[in-house]
């Protein structure tokens, strides 16, 4: 009788979260597990912001302003400028990370029942903070043929019903490594404007685009300011994920005060995250780009690896630090775990993430994986070595 | 067209958010505002955690894990025995302060449309993450002259219908200052029991009790594991608000198996902010206790201050830092702006924050003020001097 709640059954449990106790039963047994499964980047944290953090003098650590401090949403705004963007310090609230204003947003502009459409494969954890706002996902197939590529408008217009309110977009995307062009974007810009809908833009990995393709911002698409939510993040770009500092950053000012009221209620974001990511951004392009640098070198590695494995497909990724992968397997979630549970080569495995979870449309990439190159590229070639003896020893069973 | 949700407009600004623009107007002209209205202790944070602060020797500030570090529940846990109460590592999911913790909870165990019931005044941030989960919450009205104390089961009785699912009490009090008796806790565990209920049990305020008093956790309850799920905070014990360090914490495993995919999605509690209440939980007693006899000494300069004023009424507080005084104005909203905007003596005034911040019952409280006694004992002497002042004139105009 003492039920919790419906949405929650809603939230599907990862795969990756049914992999771990495999991982830990393959380490347990002294194996060697190359993580190619999780996001978190082992490039160094800015000295700058490190030295912030030892600085840091106060006695009472106490509560900051809701929407976060002027001074850091000043540097925000400074930074926006860069990309050519005039944001203003009050179109600016600091959360706690990329996921708090993914979640204030949705409840902000959305109520239960309103629908959101993205694409299939996605983040998984937008179904769960939607599931949260009650609200439902609703998502049109992208394919690994195309590089993910956004699907022609007739498809939106499709999927689009009264209760469709906002479009979402992860780009550069996580988990398909895609990156839109101008074109694709001017697209989505003319889709929301023509039926009022929000353009909730998740850009966490702005930075990381290669072989000098441009990022547009949906921030910097015409017409639109009132449509377009950017949801932004320190987590990636600097490398401090556990900082727990993003933003919500939109010219819609209804939008800026509903995720607002959210923010007092919550009363502040983390002071200690805040000043980390302060100081974070006076480590500017001199850090970035020897960082996007080593990514690239990491993309090449991997893809290069995967596409020289006889029956993989791998869509070359443009953007964030993800690579999904077409592997000549029946099901990449029996696979993945047979990978942990049953198969070392020299003491040694690799973990990857199952791309059920991130696909909604049920059945979908059932052959694929997602692989992060987080690693540096001597473990990554040998990760990729050990995917090759797995596939083969797997598909002679 | 393109509009923001209904359930942010179900969200009242606060009075004291109305309030701000005056307090910096008075600043402005160089008036001295004593700050009655905030609770932001003065109190330093434990050295042991501002020592480990400064001894974090990371060079990565990655994601911690979603349920937060082990060693920190592990410490939560031995808090939760020396209360006498044996809660798991795995029962306790840390949250980015208890704001998180109440939403997630709310979430959890609570579908759109269901209801909550409370009493009246409540903690308004309640609200807030109520509309924001789609739920709604129905108040039962308690009063000044009663201490706030807990209405009779009968009260409770009358207003539970088939979409109830929940009982949220806050204990010690915000705004009330109430400590509710064993007495008042068991006709709750008979309530949630008998309906079965969840019981939402805000304890941040927990060491906060004077007069000896003696305080009752939801937790120890016999009979109604299942239905309390204990809020829980660093913030306010030792005086670190700013880290949001929270956590829920419950002997439902489908309770925190839901709070616990909520907190997956969002990946990660502040890392730093864990690191600081780890080691907060070294101070232990011998940190908190010169707190709150210094917390004690200024209740009762500012309740006998308080009383001393002809025509003001107040709540004597057993717990939490604040009191709830009803002052001979016809309108406390009126006065509180008045005594910014318009008052002033020896340059010098006070900030309060009007009852209607904390009613939900309209009309509720209209005379009523909440002052929080977060500053010195001197200062708190002047506040009064000055509220007394103040009361003066405007019966005067």
């Amino acid at each position: 009788m003492l039920k919790t709640s419906e949405r929650i059954d809603g939230i599907a449990s990862s795969p990756i979260r049914k992999l771990a106790p495999l991982a830990d039963s393959a380490k347990a047994k002294g194996v060697k597990v190359y993580h190619l499964n999780i996001g978190q980047p082992d490039i160094r944290t800015p000295q700058v912001a490190l030295d912030a953090l030892k600085h840091i003098d106060r006695t009472v650590l106490e509560y900051s302003p809701s929407q976060g401090f002027l001074s850091l949403r000043e540097k925000i705004a400074s930074y926006y400028a860069g990309y050519g963007m005039d944001y203003t310090p009050e179109q600016i609230m600091v959360t706690a990370g990329a996921s708090e204003a993914v979640l204030f947003s949705f409840i902000a502009c959305l109520d239960p029942g309103d629908e959101i459409i993205t694409t299939d494969p996605t983040y998984a954890n937008y179904i769960a903070f939607a599931e949260a706002a009650g609200v439902r996902v609703r998502t049109i197939l992208t394919g690994i043929e195309d590089r993910f590529a956004l699907p022609p408008v007739g498809e939106f217009e499709k999927m689009i019903t009264p209760a469709t309110k906002a479009v979402l977009v992860c780009n550069p995307g996580n988990p398909s490594g895609s990156l839109y062009t101008g074109e694709e974007m001017q697209m989505l810009a003319d889709i929301v404007r023509r039926h009022d809908l929000f353009l909730f833009s998740d850009e966490v990995y702005r930075e990381f685009v290669y072989d000098g393709a441009e990022f547009i911002s949906a921030g910097s698409l015409a017409g639109v300011d009132k449509n377009v939510v950017i949801i932004d993040s320190f987590s990636k770009r600097y490398s401090e994920c556990g900082i727990r500092i993003g933003a919500v950053i939109t010219k819609n000012v209804s939008v800026i005060e509903g995720v607002l009221k959210l923010g007092q209620a919550r009363l502040s974001p983390p002071l200690l995250g805040q000043i980390v990511a302060e100081a974070s951004c006076s480590a500017g392009r001199e850090y970035i780009e020897p960082v996007i640098k080593e990514y690239d070198r990491r993309r090449r590695v991997l893809v290069d690896g995967l596409n020289a494995i006889p029956g993989v497909i791998t869509s070359e990724p443009k953007g964030a630090f993800y690579v999904m992968a077409r592997l000549p397997v029946d099901d990449s979630d029996r696979f993945c775990a047979w990978c942990l549970s049953d198969f070392e080569y020299e003491g040694e495995t690799v973990m990857m993430a199952p791309a059920s979870g991130f696909y909604v449309t049920p059945g979908a990439g059932r052959q694929e994986v997602r692989m992060a190159y987080v690693l540096e590229t001597k473990s990554l070639e040998r990760a990729v070595f050990l995917l090759s003896k797995a596939l083969e020893k797997y598909r002679s069973l």
